[in-house]
């Protein structure tokens, strides 16, 4: 069960609209009218819960939990326990996530503003819209409709965002235009001046940042993470592309539509990204780069080069993945050979 | 001494009470009712000050100081300038914090709640609370006795504190369950969603992320760090965990207890540590791992399978230390040769 | 054209006038009373606008620009598109960044006070301020003329900034004292404790921090960095030191004057850098490090010893950085070799 605190539950559903809103086909021993109140992992859920297996170093907790449905790939069917009903399908992660947003759906906005936001005269806030406490929306910002604005947070002069947009708490929008349907965490940073400097030996010179953040439809940001504003083009995230926390994206950066950026990337000024890149965690990206689509990048790895689409690569300096798992058991064996 | 500006001094204390403190034992030379009236660093300590050497890159420091008492291990005594009372004992700098709690105490709350703070009227608060400037409370939160929350701070529907509990300013705090005694530095993130996608060729869909974040009593968590909340399971920090700043802590990671999180660590999500394990700056953990009790992670490692408890590893992919060490030499070696 | 919503552009200049404010000569093809309304980067620049040529992977767009007017090398001359007036010199980004600055001055404060800061009786705010909405200032805080303080950013007592400081929204500023000139930007975190503990078997003592952080003048501090306050000595940040966001800057770090940190580098206690030294995104030092001036580190190095004035390493743990190239290279032939 979730915690009742945080979480409120929809439902409850029967097994037979489980099956229809997963896309997953009912084992034959599955009664479609059961009704099914809520999600739970496969250790703790109940006869009433629906819980799902996808990787499989959690197949022992499959056969023995409780749960009163699973949703499953079909070579898993022979292994549930007796009773448990199943619904089975080829990407169980895929129709779990349904299942859970039909008892989940996400947060909507609970329109009104809080007295103490401050809303410049000219900003422009759509139709119900959710103002947090302490919110500060600058002058000419335009906002859509039924966008929630998180407590004490700080949009910039001239922002624009678009239709159902979730910014969290104390985050920071500014010299930024925002799609539609973006999830924005708490205290992320957009549009500040990228770090951009003329150096010398006699100090180093300020160049004024003149670009925007371009942020289009259904883009998610992870908490903390910060996006520079473009030094006259623009910085620019793609459709779909998915950012975890701690992200640091430096100007003129352009990622494409649907990549997944994992925790503490970092990626240098003026790198291009294709589609559908995979950033693993902390990895980091050089300047001026240009990385093709469907690239692969492993975690820690440090990216100094091109990468042709469909590349995939790790290590520091980052090589093709094959040749860098190759030099890593090279000095194994050297290392041993020695000891 | 200290800036006054930022720091009340308690005391002063005679150099018999600080012997009591700090669990030192007098060396002869010292005069048990001397009155010391504050702690300082070796370099500008005075003869009213207490000072510490611990480690021995400042022995140099040390021999020449001024300091009119100095906590020491037994194999310093000798090389002590002339005139400076020594409190001797095996852990100088446990000494030391001691000492110096006594002269600093902890910051104490001062009662009341600023005017722009924004409380829900169903959330209780517990006796001798400080709640800043601009704070927001959401419904239903409950807080303990003697807890400071700080200016800004946005802590949301639902969310328990304990007793005694400090809380930065600009913090946020969801979807959590925080026990007594915690630390909670400004720029703090726990309990938002964690990266959480069924990927798939047409886009990442969100999957809802139904646990919550539980922090055990004693715990500190470092400025702009990130805490995200369970996908069912929860996310545990173990009591008397101590995290530094930038750290990321992924969904369904468990900390045990007493461990040591250096600043910038990533660790993925489903991970579990033991206790008492130490993480080096800027370690990553894949996840899905098990990390036993007492294991040491060296800065930057890049750990990508389970660790048995009291091994110590490090690298890139992450290896046995000394194997990373031997790894590291060879290399060297060999790049000389070829040099 | 810059989006006017948010960035107001002076001028027009004529291209004598820009020759005067870049340093710049004049090529024979330009005339010096042709009028210029903005800068634009070489792809969409128009004939009214100045862009600049600096980094070779750019001299195709150069070629094919329809900017009227470009700041280059003298080796670039041959190269200008037909009718292009250019602005000659050695460093072509000083220049553009000379001229950018006149058509974008650095923002200025609009002095006042918004009705919602909370700003104590005790403090001292300079003439021509502007503090943001939400703004907090505890007692006894002491601010310069011409600052800007953010929106919801949050001073703690005893705080000292000096003149013409721009800070940004939700910022934290405690225990520290800031010169002129500063830019600090939102979600910075100064002057929280450091990672302070005895660490111990029955767990950690905290270990009170009774330093401040000295931050001199004409530093810039980028989004969601955190700096450490000392221990009892000062952490201090150099004169003209430029550090990039989401950095950690451990307690009694000192950083020399006109360093350069780029993004998410780590910097452990108790180390001391001296002047214009540059570290690469990522990278990590150990603490109690000495590292002279001028030295280079190379991106995701691992700094675990001193380094001599004008080193440069990488790799981790760093070397020198031919040995570092030299070790690579190796390990890359092995695994071809093997392959």
């Amino acid at each position: 069960m979730t915690d009742k605190r945080f979480f409120k539950v929809s439902g409850p559903f029967s097994l037979a609209q489980l099956a229809e809103v997963s896309g997953a086909e009912l084992a034959a021993a599955g009664d479609p009218s059961t009704q099914f109140s809520d999600v739970a992992p496969l250790g703790s859920a109940d006869q009433t819960s629906v819980s799902f297996l996808d990787n499989r170093r959690y197949a022992e907790a499959f056969s023995s939990s409780r749960a009163g449905a699973c949703v499953v790939r079909p070579a898993m069917v022979a292994k549930a326990p007796d009773g448990m009903a199943l619904l089975v399908c080829d990407e169980p992660y895929h129709g779990y996530a349904r299942i859970a947003r039909a008892f989940y759906p996400a947060d909507r906005s609970v329109p009104g503003q809080a007295d103490s936001a401050s809303v410049a005269s000219s900003a422009h806030i759509g139709g119900d819209c959710q103002i947090g406490p302490g919110a500060v929306i600058g002058a000419e910002v335009e906002i859509g409709d039924r966008c929630v604005i998180g407590a004490n947070t700080v949009i910039g002069r001239g922002v624009v965002i678009g239709d159902d947009c979730l910014i969290g708490p104390l985050a920071t929008l500014a010299c930024c235009l925002v799609g539609s349907g973006a999830i924005i965490h708490t205290g992320v940073r957009i549009g500040q001046d990228g770090f951009g400097f003329a150096l010398g030996p006699d100090g180093h010179l300020k160049v004024p940042q003149l670009g925007r953040v371009v942020i289009e439809d259904d883009v998610e940001i992870g908490a903390n993470s910060a996006i520079d504003r473009g030094t006259g083009p623009d910085t620019v995230i793609g459709a779909g592309t998915k950012i975890d926390n701690l992200v640091q994206i430096g100007h003129n950066v352009r990622l494409g539509r649907n990549c997944v950026v994992v925790s503490q990337v970092g990626i240098s000024g003026s790198t291009t990204l294709g589609d559908f890149v995979m950033l693993g965690g902390q990895a980091g990206l050089a300047g001026h780069l240009i990385v093709g689509d469907g690239v692969q990048i492993a975690a820690q790895s440090g990216v100094m080069r091109d990468i042709a689409p469909g590349g995939k690569v790790g290590g520091s300096p980052a090589a093709p993945f094959r040749d860098w798992m190759r030099g890593v058991s090279v000095v194994d064996k050297l290392s041993k050979k020695k000891g």
